[in-house]
């Protein structure tokens, strides 16, 4: 008998097959029970005769509880109705593990950290289902679009000796005696190989040690960072505008029904179409000012900055030209004004806010290393990353997007928790 | 003037562009002289002549040093002796850094040490670049192989809270006051994400603090790591390889040029086609001991071993069924012999070894909660991979292969340590 998966049921429409998965629910009685079953590729309503499969068989299937494992043979039979366009009429019913205790996730409501101890089982429900293939959907984007541009993944290390911002926020581990850090970001290892091959990208885990307990933390998260040799910001906010609007329209393209199970507006998404509006770090401020917001020139945009900015406009907005006092080390200043960095975020809409943070950096030794000094950076560590100063420097930039973030911004949840398969948040690593 | 990449010069053909690169190396004089340029896409050679640049502009030709950094604009010219079959006749050179001191990667013999501390640099030779190309092209093979089969992709966390295959060889670290583990595989949480989504894998970084010097292992290395749901020993042994089969056929088609510029065999590697030689661990026993190797039955495998067994083959050998004592705690036994375990290990050919390890999981409650105690491993870390045989449990099975050693395998290069960007070896953490 040829065994089906149940996205591939239509293949066998009008003759036998086996399906194999796990109960989600039944009903009937009597002479007839109707079972759902999904196998991880989809649902499909099975239909259970008495007079076809015999007492015992008819039996067994009253006694199947929630998430019992079973292999189903039947005729599959297109039925417009149907979940999925199709039924099968079982044959033969056999049973892998009949499951003794109840389901612990159940259609009503649990508390989050209920969930979260769960989280082995609770990613068995339709919502996470979805939520993960859009999840992978997001990551095959980005990969293509980088691969399809020429752009060479370049895999950065997890331990690094020394800290790209500061090491108040770091992983610590012992390497065999010295002392390395867990990566918060690919991108200083990125201008390495990007003066070796051009464009690059990275694309692994980060990590923060950040006691931040918010709906768009977590302390370890993926991010997909570009790197290109001979470029300059106006051309990094112009890559990452093409990039997100791309990575929009696959999941439109590949992911509606998840996108219809998560009750996703998807009017919201179809508006994600370049251009992006683009404000400076100073016309930012004074939206800000005149919708309430207390914030002064000079100061930072925290969480409520970025809600209130990204619920301005239909699309990701690009603020770019920040104080230079607000950003990291390594920013290249704008030659109209030494104060600002040539650095960008982009905010995505609907209050969602930094998903994209980027810029273009310095490449002139002699100024990298007064700001090195300036910032208490330690010269030895940073040798190598000098040394890229002084071999054929050339302007440079590139960005980093967080997938968590992205990932509850297009998938419209509220909290990146849900983002990932198994979260690791403030004081929480089970399981 | 439109801005060309070096691979895409013969767009230009005939008319000017500009190419925007690094030096690599500079002959001629007098009259004329040829730039051999590299941008990270290709290389090609320019032409500078002083008639047509004039005297000013020839001079700084004639001090450009390697690596220095250029914008050179010129005709595009087919020239079927010239490297890459086009070559640049220059009209404008504008010069953006004239590197001061000797590029320390020269063609003449490095140590290894020096090398590896001047990675950031090293990785510009056009054999790294090749190693790197082919690496991002393995990448890409197997992430398209998996999702054009259906496969969801679930990263499985970094930081676990119990260790894999006990914490000997395991990196430490404080998560909030608790103790964290850098994962060593993503298995255990694959198993529950193969429970609800059917098939998937993962693909990230794993850690082993393992004080070993060979040329098979780093401390920080890539896996990539399928799970299947309703599977066994055999179905994972086949899709193991189909799987290798496809990776080799991606990367002749794809980097015939790499592996030319590594003088890589690729007869070896158009031999690499299903059916792969299965052989049981008895009969591989019985193999080392007929080529005089010492080994005696119930032995694990060392370095030695793999090397005598995967020279035999011109294709990788799937060794299965090893004595149940010398495997994690997690394997399924032989029912046709409970002191094996349906496990198999895929060694490379010409003597590279191990490059996949899979197998059936214990998939009965009881059978692994006895394991746990055998082994001395805590219950409480492993409640939720316990669930996962409550909750409808079922045969399951899948693999993993470490990244670096199937690329340094089909790169034909001795040593592990070049087949990632920024390798982490004993001791070695810097740049």
């Amino acid at each position: 008998m040829p065994v089906s998966y149940i996205n591939e049921i239509a293949k066998h429409a009008g003759r036998e097959a086996t399906v194999r998965g796990w109960l989600r629910h039944k009903r009937g009685g009597g002479k007839i029970a109707f079972l759902v079953v999904r196998d991880g590729t989809g649902d499909i309503q099975a239909v259970v005769s008495k007079a076809v499969v015999g007492d015992e068989a008819f039996a067994l299937a009253g006694k199947l509880t929630q998430e019992s494992s079973l292999l189903l043979t039947g005729t599959v039979q297109a039925d417009a109705r149907a979940l999925g366009g199709y039924e099968l009429h079982v044959s033969r019913l056999e049973v892998v593990q009949l499951v003794a205790d109840e389901f612990p996730i159940q259609p009503k409501e649990h508390g989050t950290g209920f969930l979260m101890e769960h989280r082995h089982l609770w990613l068995r429900s339709h919502r996470q289902e979805a939520v993960l293939r859009i999840r992978h959907e997001i990551i095959r984007a980005c990969r293509n679009f980088f691969d399809d541009r020429g752009f060479i993944l370049a895999d950065t290390p997890i331990f690094t000796p020394n800290a790209c911002e500061g090491t108040t926020t770091l992983f610590e581990t012992d390497y065999f005696g010295e002392k390395a850090y867990l990566t918060q970001s690919g991108q200083l290892y990125n201008e390495a190989t990007a003066a070796a091959f051009g464009k690059v990208y990275c694309f692994g885990p980060t990590f923060r040690a950040e006691k931040s307990k918010t709906r768009r933390h977590l302390m370890e998260f993926w991010m997909v960072e570009p790197e290109i040799a001979f470029a300059e910001l106006a051309d990094v906010m112009a890559l990452a505008e093409e990039f997100l609007a791309h990575i929009v329209a696959r999941v439109l393209e590949h992911r509606r029904e998840e996108l219809k199970a998560l009750e996703r507006d998807v009017k919201k998404l179809e508006a994600i179409v370049p251009p992006f509006p683009r404000l400076t770090y100073a016309e930012a401020v004074a939206v800000l000012q005149k919708k309430g917001n207390p914030i002064q020139p000079g100061d930072d945009f925290g969480g409520d900055e970025e809600t209130i900015l990204s619920n301005e406009f239909d699309r990701p907005v690009i603020v770019h030209r920040y104080p230079a006092a607000l950003k990291a080390f390594y920013m290249q200043n704008d030659p109209e004004n030494p104060d600002l960095a040539l650095c960008m975020d982009v905010l995505a809409p609907e209050g969602y806010g930094e998903i994209i943070g980027g810029g273009q950096r310095i490449h002139e030794r002699d100024k990298l290393l007064a700001r090195l000094h300036a910032h208490h950076l330690p010269e030895d560590a940073f040798k190598w990353y000098l040394d890229l100063r002084a071999f054929g420097s050339v302007p440079h930039a590139g960005f980093g997007m967080g997938i968590e973030r992205a990932v509850a911004w297009i998938c419209g949840i509220e909290h990146v928790r849900e983002t990932i398969p198994f979260p690791r948040m403030l004081y929480k690593i089970y399981p």
